[in-house]
C-alpha cells in the first residue's frame, strides 16, 4: 500500500496560484483503482483554477487537488476490482459519470449531467496519487511514450472532435490552435482529411501548425480569409470546420468558411453569449453543427490509441515542456504567456 | 397549347402590394413543362413580398409572378421531356437548382447555391400557368387531395425537418406552430414519435396544435416552460426540438429543452442575428444543430407522399381557408392578421 | 430477505423436458439485485431447451433454471446496489456482459462475445426468484401492464430490430410472424412506417398479422408474391426488410423483395448454412444486411418502454394465454403446437 | 467535329475475342459529349466479355464497343451541353442511368435498376472517341497524371467500398488484392484505416500488397489466418472486411476475420450462390454487411479526385503495363495470366 501521505498541488482558497502540499494518499473504495502518478499534463482548465477565475469560482469547492491528465503505474486496486492490477500502466479518464441515467445507459456517458470532474469536482492528478473507478482506467498499449500518455485526456478531445466531425476524403478549417487544435492537424489527417487549414492568431502555433502537417496556416486577421479558403477548396467552402478557439468572431468566420452541407464541430468554450447570423450561416447553408464535449467512453480512447500505436500521429512538436512538479509556477508562468504549446509536469 | 396570355399576381413595382395582370403565358423550353395551375398554396415568404420588406428589396428584380407552392395538370410539355406527358396531376419543386456543382452533383441540389425560387427568383404560380424543368414536377399519386397536394412544398418542409432531425421513438419539441410548424405535428407522429410538445404564442394555433394531435400546447411565455417540459420527458429534456418560429427567444429557449445529446432542426429564419449561449445550450451539452432548407430532392417528396397516400397524416384542420385568385387581396389581409393556418388559392 | 428455497423451473438433465423443483433461492452478490419473479414469458429458445436439441446439448452445462423474459418486484439488494431498491417494479436484461471489452465498453455490450445468458448460461427466471446484476434491472413505468413488462425481452428484440432497420416514412416487409414477428408488426407501426405487409405459412398467424396492423398478410407460398410486393412498392421493391423467420427460404425471398439500396434486418437465426445469390441479392443492388442479436443496452430499453408508455402499441392480441406456472406442460404443449402466440407464466 | 470513321474494338459475334474495326464516330446527341479518348484501363468485366463467358452471354446485344475505363479530351458537345467545352480533359462514369427512377432521384443513382453500362449494354471507350451524356462527364483536375485518370472508375470502386465501409482509426482487412482490391490498401490508410491486412493466394499480388502499405500481407491458405487477424487486432477481430474477391471461401473466413459489430463491404461479385453461416458469421455478431456497385455519382468522383490531387495516394505501383491499342491481344493474353495488375490501353 502507498504511504500515508504525499505531495500534491491543491487549490486551497479563493485568489490566483496553488500551493504544492502534502496531503493524505486517497484511499481507493472497493471498486477503485489507486494510480501512481508519474506525468501529468497542464490543460487550460488548470490555468482559470489557478487565476480563480468567475468560471473556477463558480464551480469549485475548496480545497481540492488539482489536474486530470496523466498516466502512471497501477499502485493498489479495491477488492471488487477484477480487469486492473497492480503494476498496470495507465492513463484515466477524468470525467466521473454516474452510471445510472439515460446518457450513462446509452452510450453517451461522456454528457452525463452529473459528472464529476477530476481536478476540478474531486481530487486530481498533480500529486504522486490519484484514485479513480476502475471504469476509468485506461490500460496503455507499452509502446506509446510516457509524455503522450499522459496526454490522452486532450488528445481524446480532439480525436472526439474529428472523429464526430467526419473528416475522410474532406477538407477541414481548424479554428484555434492552441494544444488540442494543434493536436487536431495529425489526427485530421490521420484520419483521412485530404486538406488541413489552420487558423490563429498567434504566428508561433501557425508556425507549428505547418510543421505538423496543416496544408495552410493563415492569420485570422488576413483580409481576404473567407475567400482565400474558398479558392483552396474549389469555390465551395470547407467541408469541415474543427472550432477550436471558443472565441465567438473565430466561431462567426468559421461557419461561413464552411461549404454548404458541410459539418461544423464546437469544441471551444466561449466565455460570453455569441452572436449568430443564424439564417445564413446555418439555417440557409444546411449545416450540421456538433457540439463537442469530452472524449466518448470509450470509443475515443480506443481510437486514440489506434492511431497512435499505429504511428500515425506525432505528438513530439506539440509537447513542448517536460518540467518537474516542484517548477509548477514556472509551468504556469509558461502557460500564461502563450509559449508552451503543451506542458507536461513530471510527478515520478 | 395554351392561350397566349393567362392572369398572373405579380410584383411589378417596389412598395406594398400585388396586381393581378393578363401577362404572356410562358413558354417551355425543350427540358420545360408548362402547367396549368388549379390550386395553389400561399406562403409567408408570398406576405413578405407583398409587405416589400427588406428582404424582398434585396432580393427580388421587378417584375415577376409570385407564388411557388401549386398543384395543377400538365398543359404541355418541351421536345426533350420523357417522363411527364399532358395530363398528368403534378405537383413541382419550386427550387430550380444548377445540376452542375458539387451540391447537386452529390444529392444536396436542396442547398445549391445558384438555386433559384420560383415566384421570387423567376415567374411563379400565381398565375394561371407555370412553367418547370421536367427535373422540378413531381406526379401526384391519384388519392392526393387537390388542396393538399397544393401544399406538398411547405408539407415538404415538415417532413424534411422532422425526418433530418429524426423522431422514431423520441419525444419532440416544436417552437412556432405556424402552418409548417402545424403540419410538423401529424408529420412528427406519424413518423414515430411518442410525444409531440408543441409551443407558441398564438392560442388559436395552440388549439389546433392539440387537434393535429400534440400531446401538450403550451403558451411560450408559461413561467416554468423549461421545467414543465422536462417533467414530462422523464427528467431528460426532450430528444428533438423542431424550431420553426424564427425568433431568437424560442431558439435559446428550445435549445434549453432539449436533453443532452439531442438534436434540434432550425427551420425557421430569423431576421436579426440571434444572441446564442453556445457552450451551455450546445457545446457542452453535445448537441447536434441542423440546419434546415427547403425539401430534399426529391427524397423528401417520396416521403411526403408516402405518408399521405398511407393515411397517417390528415391536414385538413390546417387548410383553413380555400378561396379564388380573384380574391386575393382578401388571402393577404388573412395572412396578416394571423387568422388562418393555410390558404389555398383556386385558380382553374 | 427471502425464504431459504423456491420453485424452479430446471433443466436438469439431456434429454427432452424440464422438471420443477424447490431449489435455493439465490444469494445477491454486493452489485446484484434479487426480484421476486411474478410474470414470466416463454420463448422459443425455451423450447429448445425443453426439446434438448444440438444447439441446447452443445450450449448449456446443467442444470440450470430455465427462462429470461419476467417482470416481478425486487426483494433485496447488495450492499453496493444504488439505483434500485426493494419495492421496485422491474423487468430485467438477461443478457450479462463482461464489462470490460471493446464492444462493453463502445455501447455495444449486446454483441460482447463473453455474454452470459439468464435461463442458458445461469440460473433463470422461471422461479420464484431470480438474481441479476443492477446494471441489468430496469425500473417499469408504472402504466406498464404486467403482461406487457414480462415480455419487454422479445419486445426489445422487435424493437431493437426496427430501430436499428429505420422504417420512417418506409414500407415494410417481416417475414416470419412468431411472436417477435408480430410484436415487430405495431412496433413498425408506431415507429413510422407507412407500410407494413407480413409473410408466413401460418394463417392463424396472418389473421393476427392483420388484426396488429399489417396492411397485408401473404402467404409465403403465394405463387406471385415478390411481384405482388413490387407492385405494392410503385414497382421497387420494400425500403425495409425484417427477416424473423430464421428459414434460408424466407431469407432468400425477403432479400429479392427488397428495393435496391434497402435495409434488411436479419434477427431469425437460421439453424444452417443458408445458401445466398450473394451478387444479385445484395451486392448488385447495394442492399445493407444488418445482424441483429439482443437488444441495445439500454436504448431499446428506453425506446421500448416511450412507445408503450404513449399508447403507440398494444400488445393485447399477442400475450394470448396467461397460464400458472404448475401448468408449464401445457405451456410448452401449445408453443410446441404453434397455437399460441405469446405465453405468459404466472408465478406469483 | 471528328473524322467519319474510327478504330474501335468491337465485340462483332458469340465466341471469344475481340476485334479492331474500323466504325463510324458516334454522333452526340443535344445532351451528349464527344470525347477523343486517349487512354482506356482493362477491366476484369473486358476479359469476360473477351472470353465470352456465361454472364456475358446472357447480358451484351452484339456488336458492342468494348471498354468503359478511359480518360481522353472532349472532341465536341451537343447544343444543350452548358458545363462542358472542347478541350476540357475529362474522364467519364460509365454507367448511364435514367434519371427518373427513386433511386436516381434520391441521389443513388449507381444502382438505379435501368442502367446502361459503356462498353456492355451500349458502346464503350475502346476506340478513338467515346459519346456520353454530359451528366457522366467527369472533368478532370490538371494534376492528376493521365494514366491514373484512366483508371478513375476501378479506383472509384475502391474509393466507393472503403467510405461506405467506413476506416477512419479502424482495423481494415482486404480479401483478394486484384487491381481493385491493391488499389483499396493506399485508399484505405489515405481515409484513415491504422491497420490494413491484406489476403490472397497470389503471391505477387501480396508482395505488391505490402509495397502499397499494407502492414500485413497473408496467403489465405496459411493454417491459423483467422486467428492471426485477431492476434492483430488486440483479440477482438478486425473492424471493417472489404471483399474484393468474389471467392465463397474468402467471404467465409474474411466474416469471420471481423470482429462483433463490425461492419463487411462486399464488393467482388461470387459467379455461384454462395452458402453462409448466417447465424453465427452475421445475426450473432451483429455485423453490418454492405453490398457494394458502382461509384456513388458523383460523390465518389469528388472523394476520388480530391484524394489523388492532394497526394494521398499514389497508383505507380499498380498500373504494372501501358501498351497501346494495336496490341490489344497482348493486353488480354497479360490479363488472363494474371502477370498484371492493371493493363492501361494508349489510344491517342
Amino acid at each position: 500500500m502507498a504511504s500515508k501521505t504525499m505531495r500534491a498541488l491543491v487549490k486551497e482558497r479563493a485568489g490566483t496560484g496553488l500551493s504544492l502540499r502534502d496531503v493524505s494518499v486517497p484511499a481507493p473504495g472497493p471498486t477503485d483503482v489507486l494510480v501512481r502518478v508519474r506525468k501529468a499534463g497542464i490543460c487550460g482548465t488548470d490555468g482559470h483554477i489557478w487565476a480563480w477565475d468567475r468560471w473556477a469560482q463558480g464551480r469549485l469547492r475548496l480545497p481540492v487537488v488539482v489536474g486530470h491528465e496523466f498516466m502512471g503505474t497501477v499502485e493498489d486496486v479495491g477488492s471488487a476490482v477484477v480487469g486492473v492490477k497492480p503494476g498496470d500502466r495507465v492513463s484515466g479518464e477524468g470525467h466521473i459519470s454516474c452510471g445510472a441515467c439515460l446518457l450513462c445507459r446509452t452510450g453517451q456517458a461522456y454528457i452525463c449531467e452529473r459528472v464529476k470532474i477530476a481536478g476540478v469536482d474531486r481530487d486530481g492528478c498533480f500529486a504522486d496519487y490519484i484514485a479513480l473507478p476502475e471504469q476509468n482506467i485506461w490500460r496503455l498499449d507499452p509502446t506509446v511514450p510516457d509524455d503522450w500518455a499522459a496526454v490522452f485526456d486532450p488528445l481524446g478531445n480532439a480525436v472526439h472532435t474529428v472523429m464526430t466531425a467526419g473528416v475522410s476524403a474532406k477538407s477541414v478549417v481548424i479554428t484555434g490552435v492552441g494544444s488540442i487544435g494543434l493536436m487536431a492537424i495529425p489526427v485530421a489527417r490521420a484520419a483521412g482529411a485530404t486538406k488541413v487549414i489552420a487558423v490563429d492568431l498567434n504566428p508561433h502555433k501557425l508556425a507549428l501548425a505547418k510543421r505538423l502537417g496543416a496544408d495552410e496556416a493563415f492569420d485570422a486577421r488576413m483580409a481576404d480569409l473567407e475567400e482565400t479558403v474558398r479558392g483552396l477548396t474549389n469555390g465551395d467552402g470547407a467541408d469541415v470546420l474543427l472550432e477550436m478557439s471558443g472565441s465567438g468572431a473565430a466561431i462567426n468566420s468559421g461557419l461561413r468558411m464552411v461549404r454548404n452541407g458541410g459539418r461544423a464541430a464546437l469544441l471551444g468554450l466561449p466565455s460570453d453569449d455569441v452572436s449568430l447570423n443564424l439564417a445564413e450561416s446555418i439555417i440557409m447553408k444546411g449545416l450540421t453543427v456538433l457540439g463537442i464535449n469530452g472524449r466518448r467512453m470509450f470509443e475515443t480512447w480506443y481510437q486514440t490509441q489506434s492511431l497512435v500505436v499505429a504511428g500515425r500521429i506525432d505528438l513530439t512538436p506539440i509537447i513542448t515542456h517536460v518540467i518537474p512538479l516542484e517548477r509548477y509556477e514556472e509551468c504556469f508562468d509558461l502557460l500564461r504567456e502563450g509559449a508552451a504549446a503543451k506542458i507536461v509536469m513530471e510527478i515520478a
